[in-house]
């Protein structure tokens, strides 16, 4: 930390292995509206991007900042990236995901929790 | 890495604290254009939301993933999140912020680079 006066900032990404699964934007929607719901984010704006041939786009601007996730359906891998100054843990964020793929063939969730940002400092 | 099957994903935070500013999207925004040019990235989709009373969250969705950037005008406090595919160095990201924040009166970065995810493995 910088000074007192930086805002509090989580961040959390996880990546997702799962069965290949099918290349529409209503699942990556579905997992991101999932997420949202259970940790209690306020979602301001929404904007996905379908590309060709396959992979999903889809970022939420939240009230709390954002949360993108990218899919590679024939690689059966999903990238959460959820950065928000809301009080959400690490737990909340793991239960989160857990009940958003509910509906997939789950692989493996490889979770990073981003502490507070060091590196050089100007 | 769970399987040689998961794709290349480069993941840079900065953090990064300059004097008070001007609230405004543009601002922002000639911020990201400046990254995503000197990085040589592509932008398909953009997405930019001001908050009352001040604050503004800005989302490009790339060919190569995604680039989000919040501000906190009235804390002098600008937050960078660049999710991509691209082969980005970490020197390249930070070489990216001095150019784009020449502009600014900056006071200090920190950044960080996500390594390969760890977590627990279900």
């Amino acid at each position: 930390m910088t000074s007192p006066s930086i805002p509090i900032i989580n961040h959390f990404v996880a990546l997702i292995k799962v069965e290949p699964f099918e290349n529409s934007v209503r699942i990556i929607e579905g997992l991101a509206e999932a997420i949202v719901g259970s940790l209690g984010l306020n979602v301001v704006n929404k904007l996905s991007h379908a590309f060709s041939p396959q992979g999903v786009t889809l970022v939420y601007v939240l009230s709390e900042s954002h949360l993108a996730i990218h899919s590679w359906p024939e690689l059966g891998t999903i990238h959460v990236d959820l950065v928000t100054c809301h009080s959400t843990t690490r737990k909340q964020f793991e239960n989160s995901l857990n009940s958003a793929l509910a509906g997939f063939n789950l692989q493996s969730i490889f979770i990073t929790e981003l502490g507070r940002l060091r590196g050089r400092r100007l």
